[in-house]
């Protein structure tokens, strides 16, 4: 294998610069220095801050290009952003650089009833795009569990989510993409098209390359017709083997779950403490949490009873039902909030680490055993339908920043090792940012980080979008 | 955009080359010059013939990597060969050198029914790999037509087929790779995960790059519970436009049909005369042709009556049910052999552009109206649910060579550059290989091409792999 090139060693974007990219997309759009807001100095979970040189707010694909342009002749750092709720630091400056935020690129283009495709500027934050399919009857089934977060991060990021076990990730359903490459060309990728066999997929490949290839100015989405009824169970178990033992069950059962997230109690404990509510079952080692939908309650009542029944066969302790709209929601809000939760107790750092269905319990038991080891709370829920857990480590107050800054990597070589070993990869569905970085290119596979060096090194031959990120 | 730099020119295989992959192979498994069957020498379309220096039957990824490192140490094309059921000389050795056939790489390593998840070398057929599935109440979807392919061959054209509309196409399956790369090193892409955020998509790159990119030595792909029962229905329309739009009442209507097929009647008229059958239905001018499928024959029945329903609220003609196993199977083996028929007419070509799902009524009208301008038969029919169309250009008994010479480039133009007008693609299905490479070269789009030009540079740099093939 050749080696990648070295890249260019990147300019600071000046005062001067700021001015000349005011004349190229208006005044208005353009901070400098310390006009820029410190929301722009992190993301969700980042704890270091770092400011971007230049913040810049385009509105069109045409001013994104003219910048693009501007700062790839100059070799200045390119970090496209969208609401800053990544976890990954994958949206952070911390190179310096021009930012340019999709604040503005928020529209929806288009909502086609009849292809069942829908056109969006990158900006168009999830929650709002869902609602107004949902008003057409039509359905967008990404669900990560940050709503605020914006389309084209989701598409960056490959975002995936609850519902990933029926209907897929965030790159399932992207039809089309409009690109401003590194060098400011603009190009359109696929489109309003329900398959292509046509050339490499640069569609597939701009995908969860986290804004290091291109920046994403438009995207065309597939959509469903929205399902008209939901109905979730809650089911305890003795144990989390016995809870993840059942999940092949459920999924080779024909009842189709729409998801199907397992969690410990240790966790629930935790968020019924920092929400002061209560959570309709807290006494079993292990819960799973199901979820199905269908388009009448005729056909769902035969799905859920089935599915029930496999779960006890399989060991579970009792069936919870839930199936008015306020129990699910209530029961859906907590398991989105208990990231939240946790940060009550103390500085959180997240690993979403993804490993074949079947090797959840292996996995969480050895990440459970780090506690100990560390000395430090590991605690784990997730997606037990795809293999994806989010694996948190807890700072509580109190810890030293010096053992904390020691323990945490320990921590996460651990985890992401064992991932590894299991055939797993570093991130099931937040990316790898620059905060996962280190552990992507130890556990990454050294062939293929290689070859998406060549990639990265061939599209933007002077490095400068999002450096520092992925590889 | 920097130019693509030039490749090397290939050498030709020796008599000495073959003498010595024998020594890394065994003398069993290669074959040189006039000892290699004409089988090896075209596909299911080419009308040239082009023999490989030599083929090459390996048995093992060890194997497989070994005569590719030999190759690219001495600049000699390697063609990677399923089948050889591809219609657009993807597999044809037209620049000689070495053949590698998966026919030897025929296994079926695993079928893990807790994962829902099968592993398999390139080389099983499609229909032993579905039969084996089935027998455990699982499912493999992608369909193509031609079900003698291989799966390692789906994989590198990305096939499509009758199901996509519900299930997808075959990139929607595979989880994991094992890729021999054009320098010869093995590397293991993805895996037995459900998804995945962590770098670029090396296994969607792979996916659809027709053996360009690197040889395929093993697939991880993900299974559905079978499903118990299908219906289909067949539906006169008083017109092409009237059955095309009742596409999208269909497909927003809850009923989750498998599969929507579209044909007229010229096309079932030869099929009749072919087979020497008769067609349930043959004297309206277009038809839809669904499927559904589901767990019960009382969930089936809702869905179909309620797509009956709509079919009829748009203008059928009538609903033909099909609901038993005989009466379907006989349905789509006539729309699987309708080329089969056309073949007995004359010599076809045949062209798979993609193009937005409602204006497949201006795209088919367009295609019929090229018989009269070029006076040749140019007949369209295919997968309305995802705007797919099959056009079949005929040269009938009788037509001078050089008239076809002269006219079917000229329909493929016509056909590609209106599929390009209505913001379609080259190939939906099919793929690019040879036949259709200076039509993707014209319309895939000049910055697209380059991206793709310089992708194929980088992780192939001596230009080994398929050369000639796609970019």
């Amino acid at each position: 294998m050749l080696k990648t090139p070295p890249t260019l060693l990147h300019n600071k974007a000046t005062a001067q610069d700021a001015e000349e990219i005011r004349k190229l997309v208006g005044a208005g759009k353009v901070f400098y220095g310390n006009t820029i807001s410190e929301d722009y100095a992190r993301d969700e979970l980042a704890v270091d801050t770092a400011f971007p040189d230049i913040l810049v707010e385009p509105e069109t694909t045409e001013e994104v290009a003219a910048v693009i342009r501007y700062a790839n002749e100059r070799v200045i750092p390119v970090i496209p952003r969208g609401m800053g709720t990544g976890l990954c630091g994958g949206a952070v400056a911390s190179r310096g650089g021009i930012m340019i935020s999709t604040v503005r690129m928020n529209k929806i283009l288009e909502i086609d009833q009849e292809c069942l495709m829908a056109t969006v500027q990158p900006g168009v934050i999830l929650m709002d795009f869902q609602k107004e399919v949902e008003k057409l009857g039509l359905f967008y089934p990404p669900e990560p569990g940050e709503k605020s977060a914006t389309v084209g991060g989701n598409v960056a990021t490959n975002a995936g989510g609850m519902r990933a076990v029926k209907y897929g990730v965030t790159r399932d359903y992207v039809r089309g993409l409009e690109v401003v490459l590194p060098d400011g060309q603009v190009t359109e990728i696929h489109g309003k098209l329900a398959k292509s066999s046509s050339g490499y997929s640069l569609m597939h490949l701009m995908i969860g390359s986290e804004g290091t290839l291109g920046f994403i100015t438009k995207i065309v989405v597939r959509l469903l017709p929205l399902p008209r009824k939901k109905v979730s169970l809650l089911v305890p178990f003795p144990s989390l083997a016995k809870a993840i033992g059942a999940v092949p069950k459920v999924l080779t059962s024909r009842t189709s779950p729409t998801a199907i997230e397992f969690m410990q109690t240790d966790v629930i404990h935790v968020w019924e403490k920092a929400m002061g509510k209560r959570f309709p079952h807290a006494t079993a080692p292990a819960y799973l949490l199901l979820q199905f939908d269908g388009n009448s309650m005729a056909e769902l009542e035969a799905v859920y009873e089935k599915a029930a029944e496999v779960c006890l066969a399989a060991g579970a302790l009792d069936v919870l039902i839930a199936d008015t709209g306020d129990r699910q929601a209530s029961l859906w809000e907590a398991r989105s909030t208990f990231l939240e939760a946790m940060k009550t107790i103390g500085q959180v750092e997240l690993a979403d680490a993804v490993v074949p269905p079947h090797l959840i319990p292996e996995f969480v038991t050895y990440c459970d055993s780090l506690s100990e080891k560390h000395g430090v709370k590991v605690w784990t829920y997730g997606h037990a339908g795809d293999g994806n857990c989010h694996i948190h480590i807890l700072r509580e107050k109190g810890m030293e920043e010096e053992k904390w800054r020691k323990t945490l990597p320990a921590v996460m070589d651990d985890i992401f090792r064992k991932a590894h070993e299991l055939g797993g990869q570093v991130s099931g569905e937040h990316g790898i940012g620059e905060a996962k970085r280190k552990y992507f290119l130890k556990y990454g596979g050294e062939v293929n980080i290689e070859l998406m060096r060549r990639i990265k090194s061939c599209l933007d031959p002077k490095g400068i979008m999002n450096p520092g990120k992925v590889v």
